[in-house]
């Protein structure tokens, strides 16, 4: 076939298929919708994604994204927070989660992903390290990883070490979700929840 | 609640989320990863947004995607090309993929979206008048507009306006893919395979 699209088209369809989620042809499809799309519109799109990439940075004290040239992100410069509890996430978009439920005053420790021996993600590529280090007026830490195998596996070693270092450690409650129909959840979830049930 | 991410990634959840099949939850999620790369490849699809933007324009004759500069794409500048075939897609990724058929040797001409009255696309936002003008020395056109609602009703609009013109019109086979297995089929393209059955 000698028939090609143009080069600057390829390139498009090439940067855009790295994006996870994105496959060829989700690619192939973005690029022309961009293609026919005003040129302001495209140009607000790369702006953005300059602008993100060296407007931000992460909180030195919990690892949450945060507008470069502060000295700490939204919640660790909050003094109402409370600061002897620390929930730890994977992902910022996970404390945004959290924040939404209104539930929780206190600290949190983004780690930037979860635990995956098989993708060659082990504790140095997490930030467990400054967790360990942060720990001095630390009471007790929520352990807010994700309910997949990745995430179980995190919250077991992160809580075998914060026991050694005598800190409190509790993990997020198991159950059905809220306005669930029981008929629908799984097997798994159902039987956490009968396990977890509480008194009324 | 008062805790929000900084706004150069509000911006850019806002700019990822205007593009197709990419909701508000998948944005988020596009523009962590983006936080999380390499600077140099953040910048790499933001040039490649801007180069692909600019660099590239319609073929004048046919509306296919070239590069900015060139008289005819690719198909239209090539003297091998049955001259008096054109065959009608919706989009340039359509004609891409017949191109790899291998089984067509015509020119193109791309409608760059097909009728939808509902969401007020009609014929003048399509490259109708241009392919009505470009007939003189046109002997067949073939109709590749998809077979969804849509891309059917522009091919009978187009087929009416093309044989009042004296045009030879044809639309591509329906049946059965190949490699299929009959059971898998719908009931609708499983009738047009054996209403459309051909002599061996």
């Amino acid at each position: 076939m000698s028939v090609r699209f143009p080069n600057a088209l390829m390139t498009l369809i090439r940067e855009l298929g790295r994006l996870p989620g994105i496959g060829p042809k989700s690619a192939q499809r973005l690029a022309f919708h961009l293609f026919n799309r005003p040129e302001e519109e495209v140009r607000a799109l790369a702006e953005a994604l300059v602008n993100a990439k060296t407007g931000l940075t992460r909180c030195p004290v919990c690892f949450n994204v945060m507008s470069r040239g502060e000295e700490a992100c939204a919640v660790c410069s909050d003094p109402r927070r409370e600061r002897a509890l620390v929930c730890v996430v994977e992902q910022p978009a996970d404390l945004l989660a959290i924040e939404r439920s209104g539930e929780y005053q206190g600290l949190y420790h983004v780690l930037h992903g979860a635990l995956s021996p098989m993708n060659g993600i082990g504790p140095d590529k997490l930030t467990i390290d400054p967790l360990m280090e942060r720990l001095a007026d630390v009471r007790e830490v929520v352990l807010a990883t994700s309910t997949t195998v990745e995430g179980e596996a995190t919250a077991m070693y992160l809580a075998k070490q914060l026991q050694e270092r005598g800190v409190t450690v509790s993990r997020i409650a198991y159950g059905l979700p809220v306005g669930g129909d029981l008929e629908y959840a799984d097997e798994v979830t159902l039987g956490r929840a009968i396990s977890n049930r509480r008194p009324m």
